[in-house]
């Protein structure tokens, strides 16, 4: 099995181009993230990554994990250790504030490092991912006694964290949520079973930070009734150190398909009177809370698309140029599997829709930097306008390439592929939760439709498609090679700027017309978001490329992979677009009975 | 985890008007395969696999094989009891000679009952399939001695057959086959290693066929110096008795991402003085004489393509029939998931896609039966050009359906579709070996487009859209609803002819063209021949409920379903034509070594 090694080139590339990190560095706090540092820290985190994180990943699938002791759960051998590594090496701390230890480093900066965990791990990747949500919600909400006392441990990668939401009847729905939350002094008890925690427990860290929805005796109804709690797996003593056990515990892990050293845990609150919580915010205000923090974890579950994707990419093209079968077109004889055209074309595949989709996921990530934090808050509101808009889309389409990336990683080692032992299998496996968890596609379609697009009446869309219309006319007065690819990415662009403009329509007199289209106008955004990128990536490319000096083979292979986009990938949209245009009928044609 | 219902509705359907077995009955031999009969078998086929083999499906998964007594392979429980129950049942015998125990029923009337195998359990199912390879192959190319001694028990299942292709250098590519047979008085010495072979060692019967493909000393180089071979495991005396062990054992099991209940075996001939074999057909031939046994395999794994999808969608339907969360469009109070508009439309998407494929793997095995039987030798001309046409289509599209239809059984799960326990992820592992086995998707598509459509010039594709177009007027002359519709159909039909006609022109100057395009003309043909299968459903749904005493509910559902495939499936061959038409050059843009 191949080793993981970060593609530094692309990751900078995306940094400096697409992103603008300089730009980014204009705002007052970010003046230190320039390019040089950005790319030294990089080059450290991909060290950790491909040396110690990586090679856990198979050993870590193989053995799984485990509970003993009654309520503990033991990790696969190394996970510690390089847990430990990690949290050495700050590498929790990045993008948080200085105030309680972290780095404060633009948002933007973290994304590619932690792009570098989860194609190195996802299972493993899943903890920091989760502990940075926890950080997320507890930094935007609680109170000071609160993020003084949990903040420092959990930024410095001490104590992790976790999100407590689902419940065996409340899964996409939270109104049905029933977990209850008694108030008892200065803090509540808590008692009520969730499902699908992950890293609910595990033994890398000293202390666990459970964040849990709960409803209070005398909440109101539904979503409006839903309150947000800190409840520590080990109470925290006014000195900070650790006090007895919570009245928390993992009662069973689920037996998944994928990222099986990732543990999926049952937890149990209050089996003994209650465990201690601490209220986050206001009571009744906790779905608010807790949705914040998933904005960003939408973002980070659409980064790991893109990173199962180079991971499965690496290990294809490296069987591809060593596996001889059969004579190539044009050849002799024997060679190997990457001279077969149609071997090309799912590399191919696979390269342009891991580079499309970091690169979306990098600038949208890059939008909630400056939605926090810049100056002008004309530019905040563009960039929160922007963030919303995109979030929905990175982690649909994002995760979709994530699924189709890893499949075609399969295909490529032809029945070697089938084997677990080669290692496509698992990110095969690991993949297919990621469509799923942090809000299913299905849901970010709705959002997209919804929230994003209907409530501001395409305001957000519209500036959107504005900004791809000026690349297309700036490409099509440039020397660019592009221009007849340009054609068909204009194309997309108004048959998008249609989907809109139908949904809108439609929308008044067909109560299912936007959930009937919604799966299918989130894939067209998506599959026109990418080309986007790409074309402005080959603008980039063919200026560099007129420079003497400049790493030609990569801006070549950038050109080539843009190109290949926007002809292979981008005519996707011609079936999104007529699906979308064909509306709900058909779909909502057969009586609930005959099926 | 549901139990699996046989489609019996549908595959009569199938058989009875889009396959037209009455018509397929007047064929000498085969006057008694009337609708009724068939009927009759379907009945007690649907118990055997729903009541026997499907429910040890998941505990097969869970329990896998295992190799012990060093060279013995123990199935799981109640494998062997199920596939006793098979044999005395006669399931192994239906489309066989008499001359040899067979009930000379047609290949036709056997596809559906083996579709029941595989839904109920892909892994089981392997077994009688790779037995039915080995019986074609020998019924068709081995002496009459080998014949009498192997067939009988062979379609009694009390043997069972494989197939030993591969080896480890050797896989799509033939001509590097290294196993080595040497002349020794009536029988060969067989000497090499085999791997990926499927049901290689069981305990399930008392005698295992293997055919092995291995290469004389004095063999012209590549495939034209390939010959077959009957290595039984035990050797057989004159009277039909077992013999001795003969020298061919396991070595090892493949640790594979599903079908964990099928062995997938590492097979060593000759470890002791070289295996004995048999040689089937003439020497040097043996390539042919495997292919024409591969042509039916290819339709029989397409077949399980259909038959997943259809396991996986009872799965999914009845969970969203039973799942209740959030409350739909126009609904005052929660309700089931069914009905959300994004959930219809995966439901929908899975069973569109499984009934067009059912009935386009049908009509192609009937094909089969026309070429292999019919008097008139036009007739069996004919027949024979369009089951080699459709072949690789079967093949290759309705097991990418298989995958894209299992994949969407989970995400309908939402979370509960990631935890083995529901079985979602099983049919989804299950799944990925199908467009991998019995030659690759990419090498099916290199099938269609270079037998299949460059070798007669196109003739064989002309006919079947000349039908197409006929039943496009048909359509338009009718009272059919599906009108607009078929307006789609029309013009999808004609970008499949401009994909041919673009193909037969581009070939000559591009040696990289058919390569580059051939899976996107695949999936071009497959979305298309679905649609030309559904509209044909249409028009008989349509003419069943203008009679007063149809069943209404099944045809009211296949219209909806049909129009549901020409509206939100079909429009994918918009994607898939202008991937063929932009040709070669942005897939072999980049250089090899930039990768």
């Amino acid at each position: 099995m191949a080793d993981y090694q970060a593609p530094l080139k692309d990751m900078n590339f995306v940094l400096n181009e697409l992103v603008n990190i300089q730009k980014l560095a204009t705002i007052p706090g970010y003046e230190e993230a320039l390019p040089e540092l950005v790319s030294c820290i990089l080059d450290e985190a991909s060290k950790l990554a491909g040396e110690v994180i990586s090679p856990l990943n198979a050993s870590g699938d193989m053995e799984g994990v485990k509970i003993h002791n009654k309520n503990e759960v033991k990790t696969p051998e190394g996970f510690k250790s390089a847990y430990q590594q990690f949290s050495e090496g700050g590498w929790g701390s990045l993008q948080f504030e200085p105030d309680y230890g972290g780095q404060g480093l633009p948002f933007t900066l973290a994304i590619p490092v932690q792009e570098m965990w989860h194609s190195a791990n996802m299972a493993w990747g899943l903890c920091p991912l989760l502990t940075q949500g926890a950080i997320e919600a507890i930094q935007a909400n609680a109170s000071e006694a609160l993020k003084s006392r949990y903040l420092p441990q959990m930024i410095a990668g001490r104590w992790s964290g976790t999100m407590n939401l689902t419940e065996p009847q409340a899964g996409s729905d939270m109104a049905t949520l029933r977990t209850r939350a008694e108030r008892n002094g200065d803090h509540y008890r808590i008692t009520g079973q969730k499902i699908f925690i992950t890293w609910g427990e595990h033994d890398m860290v000293d202390n666990i930070v459970h964040l849990v929805l709960a409803r209070l005796p005398d909440a109101p109804p539904g979503v409006k009734g839903i309150s947000l709690f800190i409840v520590p797996k080990f109470l925290v003593n006014d000195d900070g150190s650790l006090g007895k056990r919570n009245d928390c515990q993992v009662t069973s892990l689920e037996h998944k398909i994928g990222i099986h050293a990732s543990p999926t845990c049952v937890m149990s609150y209050g089996d003994n009177g209650g465990a201690i919580g601490y209220l986050v915010g206001e009571e009744n205000k906790g779905l608010v809370c807790m949705f914040n923090m998933m904005n960003n974890a939408r973002l980070t579950v659409g980064l790991q698309g893109v990173a199962i994707a180079e991971r499965s990419y690496q290990l294809a093209r490296d069987y591809a140029k060593e596996r001889p079968q059969g004579i190539a077109p044009g050849e002799s004889e024997l060679g190997m599997i990457i001279k077969h055209p149609d071997v090309r074309r799912m590399l191919m595949t696979m390269r342009a829709l891991t580079e499309a989709s970091r690169a979306l996921t990098y600038v949208a990530c890059t939008s909630v930097d400056y939605q926090e934090k810049h100056p002008d808050a004309d530019v905040r509101k563009y960039h929160k306008a922007r963030a919303a808009l995109l979030t929905p889309v990175v982690k649909g389409w994002s995760t979709e390439v994530g699924l189709e990336v890893t499949s075609i990683g399969v295909q490529v080692h032809g029945g070697m592929g089938f084997i677990e032992e080669t290692g496509a299998g698992q990110y095969y496996r690991d993949a297919r939760i990621l469509p799923i968890y942090e809000g299913t596609n299905g849901i970010q379609a709705l959002d997209l439709v919804a929230r994003k697009t209907l409530f501001d009446r395409g305001a957000a869309m519209d500036s959107l498609l504005q900004e791809m219309r000026t690349l297309i006319t700036e490409v099509k007065q440039s020397t660019n090679t592009l221009k007849n690819e340009s054609t068909t990415f204009s194309f997309a662009v108004e048959a998008l700027a249609d989907a809109k403009s139908q949904l809108l329509k439609e929308v008044k007199d067909d109560i299912n017309w936007s959930g009937s289209i919604s799966f299918n106008y989130l894939m067209l955004m998506g599959s026109v978001c990418g080309a986007w990128q790409m074309l402005m990536a080959a603008q980039v490319a063919e200026a560099k490329l007129a420079l003497t000096d400049s790493d030609t083979d990569f801006y070549h292979a950038k050109l080539a992979t843009a190109r290949f986009y926007l002809d292979q990938i981008l005519p996707r949209y011609l079936s999104h677009a007529a699906m979308v245009k064909n509306g709900s009928q058909a779909i909502m044609a057969m009586d609930e009975d005959l099926f």
